[in-house]
């Protein structure tokens, strides 16, 4: 309609998740009436982000070095790691200032119906690290989803007889109401009910 | 929390209309898991546009030339003039086939309380064009909102003596249901009401 440029563009973005094609047109409109500076900043920053972003050599998650910050900080728990799908799912245990072991991102969670068998997540190095060095727990935090607990299950299969294996608790959400939770998450706090000290 | 250069892009999306912190997040890391080559098309797409598109010095449109090619076209009526607020409007305009006459884009609508005042508008080239020209009919086609109504009504003002000024039907949208259409909207329907032929 207007340019090839302009079609281009909102070719590209549609590839984002969520940006069809009228939110590519108006994020594209945008752009086109914001100074040129703010289009090449973001287009730098793309460009930066591959160039210098790479995946953790030991835990999977995202790093400018060979190994992140949490792999290489001497004051962390060593003997423990936290298994997640995604690196933003670090971002989220590492705000609750809760945890202080290892983490390992696996990338993703098993659903075959999707076509995401064990051999697509990194599971081989999550047994390696716990074979290698002295992992004494290993806490899955994968998400509380039909993948994210089929994935739980899979892992604690497999490390059971190898390593303490733990799932996050789920129960209600603190300042949640009994009356507005789903039957499932109030089976689970029942069932995770806690002796009060 | 992963590298300067991811917060970087989260900082930099952050900057595009509804695109918040958590969104730009699940974006950036939608973009590190793809491969290089989708990001980088993306930031070519972005420099590109800014370097080739500019904005026709007749209309105001989007354009790679110095004109667009609905005022260079010879077979389009150049009596008339629509009047729209953004460039995206040309486009809806044009997928209905029923206009054959020339465009002006404003570049907005006008809003004291937001600042926009006459002189932000492409007002000022509008009356040049409307007086230079042989123009006999100017179609304001602001949105029918508080803001485009204004403008409207603005430009009426200052074009009726000079020009045939009409504005687009208000009233019920084809397919929509009299028992759902909104007072207003159902009033202008009705003072709006048409000969049946």
């Amino acid at each position: 309609m207007f340019s090839p440029a302009v079609e281009n563009l909102v070719a590209q973005l549609t590839r984002l998740p969520g940006v069809g094609q009228r939110t590519a047109q108006r994020l594209a409109f945008h752009i086109l009436q914001r100074p040129a500076d703010e289009a090449l900043a973001l287009a730098g920053a793309l460009a930066e982000v591959k160039e210098r972003v790479r995946f953790c050599s030991d835990c999977g998650n995202l790093t400018e070095d060979e190994r992140c910050a949490i792999c290489v900080d001497a004051r962390r728990d060593h003997t423990t790691i936290c298994v997640v799908e995604q690196p933003v799912d670090v971002v989220s245990l590492e705000r609750t200032n809760e945890y202080r072991g290892l983490y390992h991102v696996l990338g993703g969670a098993l659903s075959p119906i999707d076509g995401v068998e064990p051999a697509d997540l990194r599971i081989a190095e999550l047994m390696q690290r716990v074979d290698a060095n002295g992992v004494q727990e290993v806490v899955l935090a994968t998400n509380p989803t039909m993948t994210g607990e089929a994935t739980a299950a899979y892992l604690a299969d497999r490390l059971r007889d190898r390593v303490r294996v733990t799932r996050l608790a789920s129960g209600l959400p603190v300042g949640g109401d009994l009356e507005y939770a789903d039957e499932v998450t109030l089976g689970r706090a029942l069932a995770g009910r806690r002796e009060m000290s």
